[in-house]
């Protein structure tokens, strides 16, 4: 059975990956569906150093299994998405600079700034319960409100990303940060943007943009600028 | 008395990991009071590299020492918080970029934008003297102003934060210039900014997202990337 | 035909340069015409480590040359320019957050904020279609719209900077990303900024500001900070 | 005479310091009158490596000395300021983003965000002609814009900094980067700063925060960032 090394050692190179790029570190977490869909992986919870997560490092668990100190707080998130939405097969938590910045704003804005950001919602989804998502009804609430989206931002907290493979998870995460940025940044300016044609469905533009080859090729891109720590197994 | 050299460590430690941060560096400094409560550590004072603070380097004075050369300017910050709130262990001044620029603004913006940093207060206290906290006086004056709060920001100048513990303090400032951070980018919309519903009690939410064990966590986490530099003793 | 090779090298180093100054990366590409005017030199494609670019990952391609795998995506931005603009020797394509935004904005601002991007347009050329620069045509309509300027926008996508010679290319693309952020970054302030007196004429303040030995000096210059890769041939 | 080296060193050090502060780098340089009034010394023009500059690179030239290429374009600045104002010992001229993106608005504005850059002038002095400062003429006509104050600036292109001593100078450069960078952040907000009394006589609080001891402490943890580059003699 090689595909589950190799699905764990992809969740911690995404681990690593998602660190590199500041989307993660004391905070933030990334999980995957394995094969069984009743199993997942995860990366390891606050205060781990995901700048350096081995395969051994990634924890398997069943979907029902129950949060306990050295997981990630919000772990539901991740059992509920792989509960509720098996063809959702990662979900990525960050708490990254310009998506808590545009989370906060009270009309969050919808502007798709970049083909390359196209899975950008039309309408942003977004939970507004002043607290964690801390148990598995909240995060089934949570799921709930990202409905069929690629993302959905958390007030006062953050975003969840999600992907149908984790190579696609990954690259919208990183695309997610930066495309917020780029659009807080020219919010800044206080006129308006120029908005993608009405016709033009987004999804579409998805589809065109952004291949599946094309998130194989940002995977084998971001993995080469991130080594596997020294003496790691698996 | 192992306890001493410990806290001493800890304060090198902590000097070592503001800096990483970019908090403190040619200015800016962090104390913490030891169990003896007329005693407390403080780290060099402008000029001295904050990032290779080694344990040896750090200074432990009584409450009443006097200023003198070597010692940061604004020393009876420290001193004079140990002394008036003694249950506040560690005081931290920074000038940070975006803290700096969150005091310069006439109507201090009070928003909270991420639930870690749910310490943040709902009206900001505000020292606006213009100059430098250089006599006790002034300082005592200062912590008038502070309060029970976490944190107040110096007008054309920058913050001081404050913990009951020393890991509780350094979390704060690190939450505390990312939070200025965010709030400034998110302003710089124009736009108004979704409020944490008023039911919600600051400080209930602080204790149910930041409990001590999540200090602890921050500061092994934040630990791990700065290292004691070579030939420290104590 | 020492040129060949030494051209080739040139283009590789362009490639390092541009994504050590973050302009490229995952995404853009740089060509320069040969002396052959039927064949250009481009970086490889998406994917490829644009900071490590040996002469020897350059591809070297007749203007006919159809799109495969591993090229750019947007290969025939190059092919066109060269065909139908000779005199430009080469083009660049970059995502740069700060151009992005720049690209964001309904009616983009004109200013020009340096004299040292005085190759900046009176009237930005902006290409709005909704997609990727995808076939011969679509990248002739684009080389319509940049006319006789040195940069044109891409909404939701990006920039093309030209130049009369590569070094003059690679100087101008580090001036777009830099002129581009000062001038989001003064917009910000939401006051008007000092327009240059219409007397001034771009072209002349060009002429004066920067000559080919300032692009030759840069070339030099941003050349020192990267390195051939090791083991690298040609 | 032992001064001389040391005053060449102590230039190529501040050559050094300004490019890790990014202040400097492909533009910008910085000038000391030597003992002799005539005489001022000078780091090497664009396209010189900032960031190696060593004790050898610096040039020692008479205040008559003509342009050439190698040594600064806009040498004149130097020398000039030198000739009209023997007790400014140095003057630094740098194209840093904060500066350039505050010199390029209408009305330039003069708040003072920070106690420590309170050399920054009531009124700022702006040059306003389209052009580099490229002859004797020109650079007069800048000092005498500059008058008494420690920044001018200069639109469409940057700023110049004075000071009494060249530790002054380059602390003031430093800090005037990073006024202005916080300046420009709190402005984004389009709020009102808090002004400091108009009581305070920014020259008393210059005074009382920024003693020459404190520019010389910076000097000595500045400095202590960059090491002289290998084989530098002198």
């Amino acid at each position: 059975m090689p595909e589950q090394p190799s699905l764990r050692s992809e969740l911690a190179a995404a681990t690593r990956i998602l660190a590199s790029h500041g989307l993660i570190g004391m905070f933030g977490h990334v999980s995957v569906l394995t094969e069984d869909p009743q199993r997942y992986l995860v990366c390891p919870g606050a205060g781990a150093r995901k700048d350096r997560c081995r395969p051994e490092d990634v924890l398997e668990l069943d979907l029902d299994y129950e949060f306990e100190p050295g997981l990630p707080l919000e772990l539901y998130m991740h059992s509920e998405v792989h509960r509720l939405k098996p063809h959702i097969k990662s979900l990525i938590h960050v708490h990254s600079p310009a998506l808590v910045a545009l989370a906060a704003m009270a009309t969050v804005p919808a502007d798709l700034l970049m083909l390359h950001a196209s899975f950008w919602p039309s309408v942003m989804p977004v939970w507004d319960e002043p607290d964690l998502v801390r148990d598995r009804a909240a995060a089934q609430r949570l799921i709930g409100i990202l409905g069929d989206e690629a993302i959905a931002l958390l007030r006062w907290h953050g975003a969840v990303i999600v992907g149908r493979t984790l190579h696609e998870a990954v690259f919208r995460a990183t695309l997610a940060e930066e495309h917020s940025g780029q659009l807080v940044t020219a919010l800044s300016h206080g006129q308006p943007l120029a908005p993608v044609p009405e016709s033009i469905d987004r999804e579409d533009l998805y589809a065109k943009v952004l291949s599946p080859r094309t998130h194989d090729m940002h995977w084998g891109y971001a993995s080469s600028f991130v080594t596997v720590p020294p003496g790691a197994r698996g």
